[in-house]
């Protein structure tokens, strides 16, 4: 399903390279094909001869840099950039990343995907020290910990700061002599090494970026380990050697793009797998499988495979949509408007319909795309989730915070089969979902994170430990 | 394949609403379901107690109308609108419909789907009597016609201009006291009739917009038919009887929406039979089946489901490439930079791919895509077209209208798959073509037009005749 | 005043130049001159090797042309342009000029300063033997009548055209081989021809554009002349003999630039004498004169030099005022919130004040400048009007066209004093005015029109003459 | 003459409320007054109810806020502004004020006016003990000061802080129960109370604000007073009695409006004064006075009276002139073509010109208008300044930091007179301005700061003690 209409996104996507004589314009390409990780706003800096330059703006890349001289003016061989999703209300531009932070005597650019879970309690303390914040976001904390840090070497005040810092992040740096890029320990959020045909060094966030480029792939990044990329090549260095991988699964789930790697394994085709699994868990019988697009469609085609039920298009996605559109009033979306998504008649009347989708948070999408199809003259609607019900909110970079918010948190599967109006509906198990993933690392359930189905969270919760107790 | 990067597109949507309280807000809405029929300009005009409002400008529907006043200053329970199809170099706003005419006695607003064959003599001749024309665009023709008709009656006036012009039309008019809509002979334009619950009547070039609003579809319009739709109800006239079918194939193969029924056909299934006809016209062992997103998607499956091969998402097309993205130079072309479609690596490395495209113009793009599979080590690229070879311009509404331009009018498919790099290249026949649509009117060819295919223009070709003739 | 504060405004000026390098770049620094002269929008087309190029906007010049590209982009020796005023609610871009007209044989461009006066019945005339407008605009009347004339020669058209429009009009036509400028039989708007040193030819709506642009005065054009400037250098043709100076006396006044000339007398000198004229005919003990900043400026320092009472600055107009500007609502209004003009309390407070202003259009205005200089502490304000009383509506090019928002059209000077507080207020006589511009024409008045301050008009009212009588 | 064109430029206008229901609008008008202080960018805070909203922007107050939502949602009874003057090249938003601080315990906005001397030691030393810094400005520093003091309530933390500061400010502060306005202890900077008729206090940089929102001036900040507005109402501090008045005279010559007061001596007064002075010292036999607009006309207006010669406007400024205006190239620019400012040949044809300016700062505009009156046609021209040479760079808030840039203190009188081509050429004496501008306050020159035209800086020069002294 598309970000705008599913009520889970991720927060951000990173973006750098080191010695390409082009690094801005590769950078903007590279944020380019991060894009739906983020869509609130964006920003690039680029180092040239030992001085950065930065611009950042609300909204989409392109409208970011709508005058491209803004880009061309960030001259210099290396860059990193961020593409920021959107809460909202939270629309000021002080948000933006990459910060930059010009000093007397250093300038340092920071990039950061994830969220901490000890950011209210690290940010009081500072605070209460004298510190002074400039945005809403936790990103600063890191550069706090930084300057105060007694350590001798940048590595040694990095690494200080890494150790103090709990939950998920993904951290790119840019100081006068080098590109650092990090993960927590646990590597909640993907991180990739590519290197370009000349040399280039490139880090991002998902490996599509590296085929926009034509850069290829080199490694991932590890939980625990800091990558530092300067005209001495590639260094890595751990600040910490207590790490356990948990993937985020949602990222192969739902937020990853199709033709992204996470760990080697292809996103669309676990995807695919996911669907076919499925088909085998929750089989039903029906005239065609539709899938709703766009995240969907891998696992709609998996389970029409599988269950050798014809795929079709039923749900029609209108790829003109956009923030400023005008949008229907209550009154108009009940006599009928929707602008989004529209159901194919011709396709789906008189049909019994197997819908597969990847997730179900609120269930109000679910309701509205079932009814869509009912009155476009689907006879039986019968809802399959390529993923198990989301029950636990995540603290690592997912804004899903509140259990209230989650409608299995609060209902049954047949009650939830109620509330939207479908036939029957069937979830992914957790084997299911682990076994189509495929990861097979030493760690529980493989590697994955599977929190926000079982509760299950691989570290402790820091700041949000109360809520947690007083929710539950 | 998308029509931002295929080099055919046709020229224009139109939408109109009579009698409905929320008239301008409903042709947005309309005109929305539209856009894919045109991105340069979009416009609307309503009727206020014998006042016509209008407001127009170039880009998308929603930045036309960014500012939300524009659409509430059109006041009225009637509406026309229109989205009109970019040609480079001719981005004027004196050219964006529909055409707001105001008269010492009377306003009337059009707006023009097609394109007229005759439109330079007729030009020529009117100026030569002192007519003075403000847009480069065919459309006013129509009106000057009509004015200088010495009919007493409205509908005489409209009938006896319609009788002069020639070529493929869809017409929209909107008067202080009805609404018209009328067609060519030949009915190349689709142009449906709906009707919502309130009773408003709604007319529209294709079917997904009566979904869009919630409307239900009452009947196509019929070659050589005026509707005039006014409080008294809708009135049925017709200027000429010597009418033959000839609906555009194209608007079946690649323009118009999958969710829209043309001729009760719909056009997603359209597309996947054609998939399958190609499956078993043109066979081939491969590991997948992918199509060219999005248009392509629909035949793809036909011909997975049709071979019982796989069908994979071995393409992604980047949902946010905006007509003001930073395009990179043709030196980071060269060195791999690609922004709109990516090859997914983790899908075709080391496989034989199938991959389906509806059509092929220039070849360009089809080299470059098959350029893009082998690149993410797809072994063998086997490409099958959903469509005849086009090789003659069509003159009714498409853009395409030199020979020239069509790598098919001037090479053999086996040249042709030589150029583009393809292990083998095969292209739907035409009795394929027209069996898979399964059109069954009374007319050649099942009342399709086949001339980009066979260069059988069911009409003469006026001012166009001294340019086919030099050319062949 | 500023254009901005008074109700009364003239419609429009022009600029245009034959044979220069920079022909569009002088044509926009000939408009900013001009600005004054209209601020709804503007518009410059240019010639190259027989092709004319436009562009025109809403807004000021420089808002038109934010995009340095759209300036670059009309390239040719040759160009007009025109600056438009704006009458609210039709701020429509099809009426902005020059128009542009292309036909199967000939291109042509139009701009135009001032009004016809059987603008109407022409209209009404000519639709009704088929013409179609594409504006609201009056401007478009003279093209038709061109084109439809039977005469051979473009000056024999133009010139039959000429004779059948009346009232107030200068016209730059560019085509493309010629550019012509023309005025109506009683020179009611100033138009004067230049040169510059390159030997280009320039024609302005006033000479302050000639300054601007390093060009030299050659002379005025004349009553019913018609200039035809060509490759050929600068060619005089007559299209009637029937001619009567009338200038408009409200460009001394008022509209006109202080460093333009019309007909030989610079503007800022001339109001000076006005002011001087003033202070003869109407004296009164006071301790400073202050003028209403910009437009009465000159005469307020004439009035001060003539009495020998000090001139001062008792008022400040802020500059920053724009269009966009979030105005106060009425309430804030009523608590004291002043944007646009401030009384300089340090300046007049305890001191008897002459108010020096050019004009009393609807009053409101004085009112409200008379009780700002009390709230700011002057015990006396005395109000001297440097122009006789404004009595009767103009239909020659400026927007007052009714006697109701005339306040010296309907209450006596008593009266009127009474009405905005002031201590005391006279005007300047006819007899003075017409004296003080020192114009000696032989014609009525001295050449000068004087309609609005005794009616009497210099031609026959055609259009208008209905509502005349009926008003009366 | 205009700020744009001359090459001095002060820093920032700074305008506060507390308790007027209409806050943020009231500072919107406020700031409006104050434009003429900065023109890079301008912003406002509002407190609502403990919390403060910001919006701030780069450009125009009328660009910042465009859209009236954005001062609409700065809701509450009090609110800060500021208008910042930009520098080239720094036009970054992170530096557009009143910066607006959130900590976990409450939020702080910020606005200042001025210059700190020992700014760049401070950050240094904070930078080293941990501080990051967000912008480039020296604001931050104060705030940086407050958060680590040791002192108990806020009243003592900010004056520990103003007393670690050192230079030229005025400082207003927002929190969530107060407003506070403070000085430096020269008061270099102007700074006044006012109060609106229904209770609320004003703090504004010029009066001329107060007059345009309707309130009554009620006295300046004291150097070293602390002034805090609550809902208690006002109350005084003092954080320091070592206080000297060195009130910057250029305010009076140039920056501030001339409807403002300072000190309780109206600006356009002070400058008539001056220029009558001027006349006295240095007499010259000429046909008229002119003044360069707009800043030197009211200096112009008292040489006319105290000499008799006739004042005359003899240069026009065109009031279109935006940012964005399309500049000529040098070569249009040497062929004539000028945008800014004209010279009115049919007044200063023939005859002797006296040209009064406020001052000179690098002469090449002095050089560039000289000229434009001897090719208008002026036999001679006398320059006069009304302020004495300006030899020495400020500190203390004005840009003009190196000696190099001013042209008096590199050259002599007569040798200038000849740079810039004039026939005669005379400044005020230091006694004179002094005189002319009245203040009568018990400190050297009473009162005055006339360090730019003699070096006698009022205070040490800190971080530029070694730039001094390296360049003499």
């Amino acid at each position: 399903m598309s970000h705008e209409i599913k009520g889970i996104n991720e927060e951000c996507g990173v973006f750098g390279v080191w010695n390409h004589k082009d690094a801005s314009q590769m950078t903007y390409y590279g944020l380019h094909s991060l894009q739906h990780r983020g869509q609130e706003g964006a920003g690039i800096v680029s180092l040239e001869n030992n001085r950065l330059h930065g611009h950042r703006g609300l909204g989409l890349l392109h409208e970011v840099f709508a005058n491209p001289d803004l880009l061309t003016q960030l001259k210099g061989h290396s860059a990193i950039g961020h593409v920021r999703y959107g809460t909202s209300g939270e629309g000021d531009i002080i948000n933006i990343q990459p910060f930059l932070f010009r000093f007397y005597n250093a300038e340092i650019a920071l990039a950061h995907n994830g969220n901490l879970i000890n950011a209210k309690t690290l940010r009081k303390e500072l605070e209460e020290d004298g510190a002074i914040f400039h945005s809403n976001s936790d990103t600063e904390i890191l550069m706090h910990l930084i300057r105060r840090s007694n350590k001798d070497t940048f590595i040694d005040k990095l690494s200080e700061a890494l150790n103090i810092v709990k939950g998920g992040f993904a951290y790119l740096l840019l100081t006068d002599d080098a590109m650092y890029a990090t993960l927590d320990p646990n590597a909640f959020r993907p991180l990739s090494i590519g290197r370009m045909s000349n040399g280039a060094y490139v880090v991002t966030s998902e490996t599509c970026a590296l085929d926009t480029i034509g850069a290829t792939f080199v490694r991932d990044v590890e939980p625990g380990e800091i990558i530092e990329i300067s005209d001495n090549g590639l260094k890595s260095y751990r600040y910490t050697d207590e790490t356990m991988y948990s993937i985020c699964s949602m990222e192969y789930i739902y937020f990853a793009r199709p033709d992204s790697n996470i760990k080697g394994i292809n996103v669309h085709s676990a995807r695919k797998r996911m669907g076919k699994t499925l088909a085998k868990e929750h089989p039903v019988e029906a005239d065609m499988v539709i899938g709703v697009p766009n995240s969907s469609l891998s696992a709609a085609s998996g389970y029409a495979e599988a269950s050798s039920i014809p795929y079709e298009m039923g749900l029609v996605k209108n790829q003109y949509v956009a923030r400023t559109f005008i949008q229907p009033t209550q009154e108009l979306r009940e006599e009928g408007v929707r602008l989004k998504l529209s159901a194919v008649r011709g396709v789906v009347e008189g049909k019994r319909v197997i819908l597969v989708d990847d997730s179900i948070v609120r269930g109000t999408t679910s309701k509205r795309i079932v009814r869509l199809l009912k009155e476009a003259g689907a006879t039986e609607v019968h809802v399959r989730i390529s993923s198990p019900p989301l029950a636990y909110p995540c603290f690592y970079g997912i804004d899903i915070q509140t259990k209230e918010e989650l409608i299995a948190a609060n209902y049954s599967t047949d009650k939830i089969r109620e509330i939207i109006e479908a036939d029957s509906l069937e979830f992914l198990t957790e084997e299911g979902l682990i076994n189509s993933i495929g990861l097979k690392l030493d760690a529980p359930y493989n590697g994955l994170c599977m929190a926000y189905f079982n509760g299950d969270y691989p570290t402790p919760l820091y700041d949000y430990e109360y809520r947690e107790n007083k929710e539950d």
